[in-house]
């Protein structure tokens, strides 16, 4: 099968490499990914606490490479968790928009 | 264009036409949108706050179904965080890995 | 010695009465602790995730109710992973007054 | 009145004077300062994400000091928060232990 370029599969393969290729496998526990999936995201919560909205014009350029970066391993370690849980992240998240859809009635 | 079916950029075509038909954007700041992902992410790591590791054999359905949804949630906010702040998820988490591979030689 | 009434000492004493009586030692390891401390802040979060500023006007009665919980939940967790760390939490919010005024001199 | 050394109305003057002394009122609304609360707990959980408990023979003399620097911090965001929010912290506490107490029945 041809995996797309940007498929949430191909990041999994990627980080299942990265972790095996460093012994990494017994420190990832779904607990500790969770743990650390929460630590980047406050990573990235700390770029945007003390503006208004975080609207670019807000934004010098080292808080929007830092924004990049911290998305980046928030994603990473979410492949991961899901990976760990025996999740497909990609049908999670359409099933999780149906029931969305279903509890918040669009009003357009 | 074809977009591959488990593509980021597919979650995010379906976000945006979510909270567009629930007039949302007032409410999607970026910042507002940092915070509500870290939410998410505790709602994630509640499920595992009391137990040894979060293995399988830990959990139970509802257990299961709730991380299922909780990783959903936290995937969903990090597509639109990452479309409002005009970053590319799937490239910037490849530059990430790169920069890791860099920081964290591989052991064998 | 008389313990002050809105000292945390006082706060220690009671969570240490409260987690023997229901046999919670073994679940209140630093670690596990501090995953509760971050879910507990995440409930706070939550209040303020959609509104402009959470000042007072913003909020219903329900939403000053559920902070004030919240807050507690905080506070409960916190002295007791201070109390499992062996940390005086007190003093040590004293010492890191003294560390940010060195590091952000007083403007006026 | 006789503020006892240890007290939650002590820590509250004294953040109020450093705030006061920067001019930082206009960055310090409850949606701020909840966010940066949770950002400080992520930086206390960082310490803990890898190891097995967080239990003292785990820890170097580093991390030790970390931890009791990020317990300071967080315990000093959680006091001007619920300084802004008008709540009574100790008294907030000792409800949610009566209210857990009737939730929990002690087991001994």
């Amino acid at each position: 099968m041809n995996i797309p370029p940007d498929s949430l599969a191909h990041l999994r393969t990627l980080t299942r490499q990265f972790a095996q290729a460093r012994d990494w496998a017994p420190f990832h526990t779904p607990k500790n990914l969770a743990m650390a999936l929460s630590v980047e995201v406050a990573e990235l919560v700390e770029h945007f606490q003390w503006l208004p909205t975080g609207a670019d014009a807000e934004l010098d350029d080292a808080a929007r490479l830092g924004i990049r970066h911290e998305l980046a391993d928030v994603l990473l370690y979410l492949v991961q968790l899901a990976d760990k849980t025996g999740v497909d992240l990609h049908a999670a998240a359409l099933e999780k928009i149906a029931l969305n859809a279903a509890k918040y009635p669009a009003t357009r």
